[in-house]
């Protein structure tokens, strides 16, 4: 019997290490290249207007604007980033870590939107510059889900989950949070650092681990 | 006796899931920036003069050098590129993905002396250019142990296992190569793409998961 046990813990720990082909519920992967978000006061004073849409992106109602600002940190300048609209109610910079080394900044791991204490930077648009005082983060990754979703993974929203990726330098991103809304479309969101440890590429998807 | 089963195989699954503090195995990682290994030929060609060694690494023999090279691709160029001593047999670059698009190299994932068939590059030294038709490598991430290592954490030479960071961002490296030798001290490598998506800071440790 102890044998027989044993065997059956080993099969369980086999099927641990790799999803059940079974059971293979799959996320697609989207790189979120650095990015800032703009409160109506700031879009005025850099760019003298309103933002205008450049295209759609995957979550309804979002967009890439035809806009970029350069953000300038205390070690370092990035051009050409992309400002994403419509406008919030504070501004907001998205950063990899790599991109954070360069600007000199010390943006800490967080949910979008939770800028409490974090470091600010500047931003220069082609009507004037914008010091923002707090704003600048590296965003956890996390999965946009419709509750149809969330109900078919087996998750809520704020759950916390791992996803491996399928690529061809597989990765485990521990900690992914879940954010489940009617109004989102299923996707996983990463930064190019997280994208470029597990090679994704174009059509990436993500296998969820453990619910 | 079945319920007794299943609640052994839940318990095997739950330690699988994060290491168990008892049996915990950390592992030291150290980040790799790209670097080039050239053969004696090339460093002629390049500097003029064989290495001089600025400081040891970690691994027994191996050294950084005082001289670097600027690697020259068709998108980009990437100056101050440290050179690993001593000599080699033949030359061999190595960068992250990031450098990799950044230079215009579609560089593949390999271990360490497996070149054949990758991309070349021109290195550019203060008293020659050189251009290598291969060579240009991603490293795939290793560790680097002693017998008596390998012996205590159950694996084996050219083994791959799954090592999870212990970071503020934690991910699990997959597909991990262990490599045995008695010259060898304990360390795993990763290159800044994995050390930033898994915010690695100095002193940084992951945990064997699966041998």
């Amino acid at each position: 019997m102890r044998e027989q046990i044993e065997s059956l813990v080993r099969e369980a720990l086999r099927n641990a290490e790799k999803p059940a082909s079974s059971n293979r519920m799959t996320i697609p992967i989207a790189v979120s290249n650095r990015h800032v978000h703009l409160s109506e006061e700031h879009i005025k004073r850099l760019f003298g207007r309103g933002l205008k849409e450049k295209k759609p992106l995957s979550q309804p109602g979002q967009f890439a604007a035809e806009e970029t600002v350069t953000l300038i940190g205390p070690k370092g300048k990035i051009p050409g980033v992309r400002v994403l609209g419509p406008a919030r109610s504070s501004s907001q910079v998205e950063v990899s870590r790599t991109d954070a080394f360069q600007l000199g900044v010390d943006a800490p791991l967080r949910l979008s939107g939770n800028t409490e204490g974090t470091p600010g930077i500047k931003l220069q648009g082609p009507r004037g510059q914008v010091e923002i005082k707090e704003g600048v983060i590296v965003a956890a990754c996390h999965i946009h889900m419709h509750p149809e979703d969330a109900s078919r993974f087996g998750v809520a929203d704020q759950d916390r989950v791992t996803i491996r990726s399928t690529s061809s330098r597989p990765v485990s991103f521990h900690d992914t949070v879940i954010r489940v809304s009617d109004k989102f479309r299923l996707e996983m969101h990463v930064d190019f650092d997280e994208a470029n440890a597990a090679f994704l590429t174009a059509g990436a998807e993500g296998v969820l681990i453990r619910p």
